[in-house]
């Protein structure tokens, strides 16, 4: 472990220790996580794209709260859009997010059951 | 995917859609970890357990600060504690919550270097 390595691959990127500009985006992205219907949104998000009607459906909330979350995702650039006609389907920007909301639910699924973590 | 299997194994439990105890688990968790501070001492403790001292010193900020964010994360249970003569070493409770951690820096890191996110 260095941190006066000028060029780390991204595999390393995490011996490195965090700067201020590395910990403010990580924290934003948590403090977007730390909401219940976003991260019900994400991790829908996280088995298929889908658009604004079946994620408040599969939610149980209204259209217009859903679409005031993917707002603020989109802006946060935690999820892209693609359109196909009238339709446009909201998915995950990137391979992290999706590791970061699935181990966050297995974690929370080890805790709320009773079952022992793994490492 | 189903919603209908009764006792998932840990390894899939990722895929059953997440009830509001687990929502609610996850997100308090990601609050916690929405502070640059608590994130940065998580991510010293995600390399190696330590004590109060040389967490203050690495985080450049004081002993009090780090004692008090490690009762937090210790009262959340994300953090444990080993006694070794007058000392406490702190860290982290499970391997998920390491892995929560080094992805959100490693995503965090594409992001301020600007190199494309890998899925």
């Amino acid at each position: 472990m260095t941190d006066r390595e000028p060029v780390p691959t991204a595999s390393d990127a995490h011996l490195r220790p965090p700067d201020g500009a590395r910990l403010a985006e990580a924290t934003g992205v948590f403090a977007m996580l730390a909401d219940t219907t976003r991260l019900h949104v994400l991790w829908l998000l996280a088995q298929k794209e889908a658009d604004v009607g079946s994620l408040a459906e599969r939610c149980e909330t209204s259209r217009t709260a859903v679409s005031q979350h993917l707002a603020k995702l989109r802006l946060a650039g935690l999820v892209d859009t693609r359109r196909a006609g009238r339709h446009i389907y909201y998915r995950l920007s990137d391979g992290h997010l999706r590791r970061l909301v699935l181990e966050a639910l297995s974690h929370a699924d080890h805790r709320v059951s009773g079952r022992a973590p793994h490492d």
